[in-house]
């Protein structure tokens, strides 16, 4: 590489190279990029599509004293490389690593973490008027994509912009894509803005101005080129100036364009066009599906994954039941709904990075006689707490949640853990809460759900099914804590990945000529069968529990506060197995389980000091 | 009264009045809401002005077999008034009597529950899609204010509008007001949109077809009308037919409005401007003081409120600590912010009502270096957990979360209850919960929030504050559990409100010759005081926990679980009370009380038991 030829380059060499160079640079960019992605996994399309716009951004900004706020995050790799972590790039999304988001504490040029969407204009927002306040002098930057700005968050900052009476800068990243195609009526401002013809006048008049020295001609044209590209459109009512539509990979004319948003003094939208997965061909023809890539090395067995079998379990029950529709909030790829959208488009409801809008509008779907599944990662139903409670359980409507990614993810770190959805569910009345182990036990809370008049949470984690069924003979009570493995002296306690665990558990007791404990998979989680465990508190003198989900508000505690006050057995030890109260890093998830001692091991060791 | 003279008088009675009479009739709905609001309490400025709109829809659609879905649902007591409600209005907001709001299981004619802001048009979208599927036939209405149209959910809603390729009927009730002013720059365009003169035209157009009879004429204009008034606008966008501004007072106008809305066959937005608290000219005049009325006889008692407390210990701070900014979502009168607007308006942010974008603004104003303090319902923090999780706790910036209206709020009923923060905060790692029980802890822990370098909630009640003192030596430790009544055999733990009620069971026991039991103030509900609780359970026989928050997740098995395994007090037994897994239903806070057994009597009665 001519550029990239030493791990120490970064930002401020930019400087140094001719404009004519500047897109040999950005390929050298992108091949780091594809290089590393392809082997650790990680997000591609949105990165290679982001390499041009961030050069350009770095010529023209200070990445340390300004601050530049990425929405979601997970396209800028390339601002990483040329900020101070070419040298640590190769370790990115690998515990202890770079991570594959925006991190505060990775370098003094991330200013605000991401990993959620549509925060940006609000968090910029913020960072303005602090700069305002404090009598700072500094450029505020919200970069975020065409997908991201019709989320509910991105929509309320843009309406807040003209109140706050401050500078920004908004750069509409616009690949025409979500994580699949975008989607809803602001889109159609997006293409018809985007077909706009004054571009091509911009772009004539940038030229003669570039070749002249940029800052000489910049306050000439300041004024008037706001009333070169605006067309009638929404931002106007918003008070924020809409320039563009502009070729997002011409490197120079963006630095231009850039210079000329930092020399106004008013908010600013600068509307690119960009192509997602730019420089990778296979990348650029099919973007869905390399958007996020999986790492070289991870599992290609041929087991079904959970999301999988979830989708393809409601999609047979959807063929003999008309009323069965499905949601999802623009992950049908990662939740596996794309054959439910072929064979059922009519019943088939992707709304965009919506999240909250998705929850109440299947309430109101429920309301109206059908039966709606959503679809959606336990950390973004983080997103829709409220319409969970407040839209479909205080009106008890038959809303079936699945929650795919529930648990430790891995590498897509802190903002992704799916750590919250027992705790804050426990609380939600009318809600029921499952978490099967295994396929049949998913299959039968699944065809249950499809008859339950009441909202029904199902928990699932990322990865595959495991290989060791648990419930063999499909006559099981599913509402019922199964003691599936005899024992004596201990009793554990799990549910989903962790009824695993405990197996693994009971056996190595074995091999050690420890009391082999009794293991018992709680299934239904709330409400929790109180006979059942009543009777396992009276037989055990050590309850264990373990899970995939922080320890405050989870099934621990709710087991725990069972036994108290209990008469039967005054002797009762109970210990829990969980996350406690830290933030999960980016990590494999063996080592993330490691961390938090969710390994044969360390509860093999912890409980026999207790026994 | 000459048309509300029977306690029967319904909708289906609105046919038989001579159009140029229904003014009177509006008048006598009018005085019938001023009568009971005043008496009972309850929200009167939307109410008033949503009376003429109300009685129009009712005449051009079925309410039973057609889907009218209020936002919010604090303007639908006419609505209830004239759909088999009448004879029961009296009881509004009481317990067992008429809610608040929209309630299902009320009548036939409420189709959505309602009470948090903005869901109507994601309903409405759902019921109109299980129309399509179900190939019923009916119309589907959302009846949305103005200031509820730019919160996020709203606005993906509208987004979504084009994808769902429904029939859908939005009523834009325009009374340029939140609770307090409207925000933001979407009110540009209402404005705009509602000083556009072709309105003119059509109401002439529609006096000359009423004329002749409205059916005749709606073949033909259907589809003239939408070029007949239609300014340049977002909706068009968003594939959605504006039609407007109309006279929302002017009942046969409305009514033929709807029918021509009812013969289109597209989606479309009918915008009505109206005005807030029309028919009571004290409300007119000052519709924020108007929003919402307290009931006759509440409480006059010179006592401060909490909210008036902790909203001027923040200004005081903020005289002194120029870094100090405070936030809310359209709230500014209930938060007692008023004072603080009017002393630092560059450091108040009301950003309408838009609580997701508020708590991601404050982290980036935190992160800019700023003290934000956002003041927020407890009801409402439930629309901004992920922003809590995602943007101010993974990230540890010192935000300042004064969560209002925690625990039992009364007559507000189930969409208000502050039941939830507790159990959902405290799966929250880096944040820090406290639980003030009077004026001085509320004074401490407030100013320790000032200097807390990671993010913190202070909870409260609604109502005034205590006038027994709990602490009244200034020199406690506001991070520990306080012993502020000595005792033996049991112990009684508390926080807020339940403290006193704890109180007032130790003077009973007393009184009953009962062991006197001790009672603590857990202050800081986490993290917990670990060492002070494990005292508690090695001296006390029976250890007692009472709050107003969910069992679930709450401290009570937060205080269990801490129990489980401990070898200090084999008998040790422990008792929570708190809220059940249930639905809190309006009443007044002393009926859900006793409801739930947060009494002295039945503390009493179930410890002696156990005793």
């Amino acid at each position: 590489m001519r550029f990239l030829n030493n791990k120490d380059f970064n930002y401020k060499d930019l400087q140094n190279i001719l404009p004519e160079d500047l897109p040999e640079l950005a390929g050298e960019v992108r091949q780091e990029i594809i290089k590393v992605v392809t082997q650790n996994g990680g997000h591609l399309g949105s990165s290679l599509g982001a390499v041009d716009l961030i050069i350009a951004m770095l010529k023209c900004f200070d990445p340390v004293q300004d601050r530049i706020i990425f929405d979601v995050g997970h396209q800028s790799y390339a601002y990483k490389i040329l900020t101070d972590r070419f040298n640590r790039f190769e370790s990115l999304r690998l515990k202890d690593g770079i991570a594959g988001f925006p991190r505060v504490n990775e370098s003094p040029c991330d200013h605000f973490n991401t990993g959620h969407s549509s925060t940006s204009i609000s968090a910029a927002l913020g960072y303005a008027k602090a700069r305002d306040l404090l009598g700072e002098k500094r450029e505020v930057i919200a970069f975020i994509g065409d997908a991201a700005l019709i989320n509910g968050l991105a929509l309320e900052a843009l309406n807040y912009v003209r109140e706050t009476k401050t500078k920004l800068i908004i750069v509409l990243n616009d690949n025409k894509h979500s994580i699949s195609n975008r989607v809803g009526g602001f889109s159609t401002m997006l293409a018809r803005l985007s077909a706009n013809k004054n571009y091509n006048k911009l772009k004539a008049a940038i030229k003669e101005y570039t070749s002249e020295g940029v800052q000489k001609k910049l306050e000439a044209v300041r004024d008037q080129i706001k009333n070169l590209v605006k067309p009638e459109n929404m931002f106007d009512d918003l008070d924020i100036n809409y320039w563009g539509p502009f070729d997002g990979h011409d490197i120079n004319s963006c630095e231009t364009i850039f210079e000329l948003a930092k020399n106004y003094d008013r908010p600013v939208l600068l509307h690119f066009m960009t192509q997602k997965g730019k420089g990778l061909k296979e990348a650029e023809q099919d973007p869905t599906k390399y958007h996020q890539v999986a790492p070289a090395s991870s599992n290609k067995a041929a087991t079904k994954s959970w999301s999988e079998a979830a989708s393809s379990i409601v999609e047979d029950l959807a063929a003999n039941n008309s009323k069965i529709v499905c949601f999802t909030a623009a992950m049908s790829t990662g939740v596996k709904l794309e054959n439910f959208r072929k064979i059922f488009p009519e019943r088939f409801f992707d709304v965009g990075i919506a999240e909250s809008h998705m929850l109440t509008m299947a309430a109101g779907m429920a309301a109206g006689g059908l039966k709606p599944w959503v679809f959606i990662y336990s950390t973004f139903l983080q997103r829709a707490m409220d319409q969970l409670m407040h839209d479909i359980a205080l009106q008890n409507l038959p809303v079936v949640l699945m929650i795919d990614r529930a648990g430790l993810v891995g590498s897509d770190g802190d903002t992704h853990q799916g750590l919250l959805d027992v705790s804050w569910g426990r609380a939600v009345p009318n809600l029921k809460i499952y978490s099967p182990c295994d396929y049949n036990s998913l299959n039968a809370v699944i065809n249950h759900a499809a008859k339950c008049t009441s909202p029904i949470m199902i928990r699932y984690p990322r990865g595959n099914l495991p290989e060791r069924a648990v419930y063999k003979d499909p006559d099981f009570n599913f509402n019922a804590v199964n003691n599936i493995a005899e024992g004596f002296e201990w009793a554990l306690l799990g549910h989903g990945v962790t009824t695993h665990l405990l197996l693994e558990v009971r056996d190595e007791a074995a091999k050690l000529n420890l009391p082999v404990p009794a293991v018992y998979d709680l299934l239904r989680l709330k409400p929790l069968d109180d006979d059942a465990l009543n009777n396992i508190f009276s037989k055990f003198k050590l309850v264990v529990t373990a899970e995939e989900n922080y320890l405050s508000g989870g099934i621990g505690e709710a087991i725990a506060a069972k036994t108290a006050g209990l008469d039967v057995n005054f002797k009762l030890k109970l210990k829990s197995f969980g996350v406690p109260d830290v933030c999960v890093a980016h990590a494999l998830p063996e080592e993330q389980r490691e961390t938090f001692g969710l390994t044969v091991n360390n509860i093999i060791n912890t409980c026999r000091k207790i026994l």
